[in-house]
């Protein structure tokens, strides 16, 4: 199909990482994006098809064209579970609230809330995520019916290769990405959980079959302040250290969290490229802090941002965490200059685009790209007076001003009508799922 | 008019200055909540009136009634400078950004940016506030056309009472005191506007003229350290002991940011009453710091909660404003029970009425208050599954769930179409006057 954007205010990356606002008329054939001619140069180059030829015609008129937002760290399926176990610390909300939760949980139901995560996450804006789950099969259904681009792990916990439940969930990676391997949108990779849940064998056994087949590793590392300590004192090692001596770090991997680091840790991170996915929503409504992350941009690291689950935030709205990452850095370090909306951005399209092992595929609008792109409707009490589109995405945006979301060249949703999810048909299954596991 | 609210899940006060939320039938007449009955409890009391002898039935099927949301603190003209100085410290925000713009601005401007922050307001579901202008008629003007509940105040500054400027501004506070003295919706109160631009001598003359004329006082408070450094280097004093020994704490008052207090201000300001307006994003944004919030809960202050202007936040939006503040204290304490989704909901609208000295006739749903309320869709990816609709609407919610407003019994906004302000011309008018601003 050839979609043609026309005369549209756009989001163009810049030499310095950051980005520039300029009207263009894009040009969208099949999956890729085959042009993008700033309107003021429109003479010097000649468009691949016309408002005749393409298919449909968008206009741009009071809209933004901008790279489709990348959540670097999320859990779909948790979607279900949003609004249990609100305003308790970090242990009781995992282990007397969710764990007791996902024992109840059936691929059904892991199938639903994996739907209204995906509704949520195309009505704000996101196009590409990384995403651990707890029941994989169900969750790759859904990411397929929804045509969103994702990279997906298990959730790996376990005592070592001899841990018959440790293997089984090693298997069904496996078995996923055998099924997914030439799905364009789908890469499964290893998900080894956390030092608290997955042994040191355990992740020495994961980086093997990591490095054997190619995949890459997403890790919760340095969450909570009591999983540093219990960590040292168990492996007389950070969590960032021991997941290096096991081998964790040497494909590209994908650090959720890293709230408590030493600066041994910061350059560890560093020298192996592993990417942070901070998600400052989750660490705060835990109660597990700030994570450092204009230190972590000095360091070079490169770092994306994330929801986390809908259990711990409760949101998978990137315009929410977007705003709240750049406030609280602004706050805590009590300099408004120590990072601004452009890094913001970067982080959510370009830095997700690298965390996903996609930089040269998506997260900015170039021709060439993959065509996965979102619309807002700058009309909008949020955006006037348009004095500067990216100060308002990251301060006055609240997701709602999204209008037409493309991946892959695909229209998900156009003038806020989700196409490719039934959104009744969800809210009924979730609300019926709850409804049963909290016994109303 | 008769509005008759049908069958709708409502946020009620219980005992404990926090909320339950049931289904009832609320009926409202002219300005007043005339009944609010729960549905299971329909047998015992007689309705006023019914779906066939009111003016109006809304079906309260999927959605949400609450109070409607008080912002304690704000500068609604600024709307029009929204964008402008992003990502700058507190100085050069202020004094190199915000106040050359002002100079150049004319009362239409005012009136035009205030007509924005009002829209701005009614979409995302606040139905009072505490203003601090510079421009006092043209902002009163669009506050009566858009029928919000408003206390303003003209920010006050100079040396003394022989300071001609500084006494003109008084005597426009004035003016439009008795201009607004039988007006339903408008109170006019005293804005002294800070440490550092008010002198001792006017801040004290300011709160005689206070007390004679019964009027409340509206100051900006050790927002900034440096505010606080050069206070006491001045005057010996803390801001807040300062105003404290003006005699500004003599009638009530709303204490704006509070940012950097020590105990014996934390005790003045409990001694005193004083409410506390905290503005948290534009604290963050300008790098001035968090607010103790948690603490001055403890302590039994009255604690609101606040957008300052979107020149430093950048937006009205109370949903905005509300996450951020329960999640920065959970993240700064580290402790994730240290402030809760109710105690936040409790800040912006009961805290928010008594900020306003109008706690017993708007900020919770019950017969014989004001009928200041906002009705919200609950059918959306923000509230499903409802589990909790309380921290629905602190963690998830981003304010375009408010479909309808209603303030004094009449309807502002219905289904998410405003019906007191013409949107396009307001748009047209601010970029216009931001344009001839910058010189473009």
């Amino acid at each position: 199909m050839k979609i043609f954007i026309k005369e549209i205010m756009t989001v163009l990356p810049d030499q310095k990482e950051t980005f520039v606002v300029r009207e263009c008329n894009v040009y969208i054939e099949d999956d890729t994006i085959r042009a993008v001619i700033e309107c003021d140069q429109k003479k010097l180059y000649r468009a691949p098809f016309s408002d005749k030829t393409a298919d449909k015609v968008i206009d741009g008129k009071n809209k933004l064209l901008m790279p489709g937002l990348i959540n670097a760290h999320t859990h779909i399926y948790m979607n279900f579970m949003r609004g249990l176990g609100d305003d308790l610390s970090f242990d009781n909300w995992l282990f007397k609230t969710i764990y007791p939760m996902e024992e109840k949980m059936t691929p059904e139901d892991a199938y639903w809330g994996t739907c209204l995560g995906l509704l949520e996450m195309i009505e704000s804006g996101t196009t590409g995520f990384i995403d651990m789950n707890i029941c994989m099969e169900p969750s790759c259904k859904a990411i397929t019916e929804a045509g969103l681009r994702g990279i997906v792990s298990r959730g790996l916990v376990g005592e070592g290769p001899d841990d018959e439940g440790g293997i089984r969930r090693i298997k069904e990676t496996m078995e996923a990405r055998e099924n997914y391997l030439d799905n364009e949108l789908i890469e499964v990779c290893m998900g080894p959980h956390a030092p608290y849940s997955c042994s040191e064998k355990m992740q020495k056994y994961i980086a093997d079959l990591a490095m054997e087949y190619n995949m890459k590793v997403n890790m919760h590392l340095s969450e909570s302040r009591k999983e540093v300590a219990d960590c040292k004192k168990k492996y007389k090692a950070t969590p960032i250290a021991l997941a290096e001596r096991a081998g964790l770090f040497n494909n590209r991997t994908i650090a959720a969290h890293c709230v408590h680091l030493s600066a041994e840790d910061l350059d560890i991170l560093a020298e192996n490229h592993v990417t942070v996915a901070s998600n400052p929503v989750s660490n705060m409504k835990l109660g597990n802090g700030l994570a450092a992350v204009p230190t972590m941009l000095k360091k070079g690291i490169n770092v994306a941002l994330g929801t986390d689950g809908a259990a711990s935030n409760n949101t998978l709205n990137m315009f929410h965490e977007l705003s709240i990452m750049t406030l609280i850095h602004k706050g805590a370090t009590e300099d408004a200059t120590c990072i601004s909306a452009k890094e913001g951005l970067f982080m959510m399209t370009t830095a997700g685009a690298k965390a996903m092992g996609k930089e040269y595929e998506i997260g900015s609008v170039e021709t060439g790209k993959k065509a996965d792109l979102i619309i807002l409707n700058t009309n909008t009490a949020s955006f006037i007076p348009r004095n500067n589109y990216i100060t308002s995405l990251a301060y006055s945006c609240n997701g709602s001003e999204v209008e037409t979301v493309i991946v892959n060249g695909k229209i998900l949703m156009e003038n806020r009508e989700v196409l490719v999810l039934d959104k009744e048909k969800i809210f009924y299954e979730v609300e019926k799922t709850m409804n049963r596991m909290i016994g109303k």
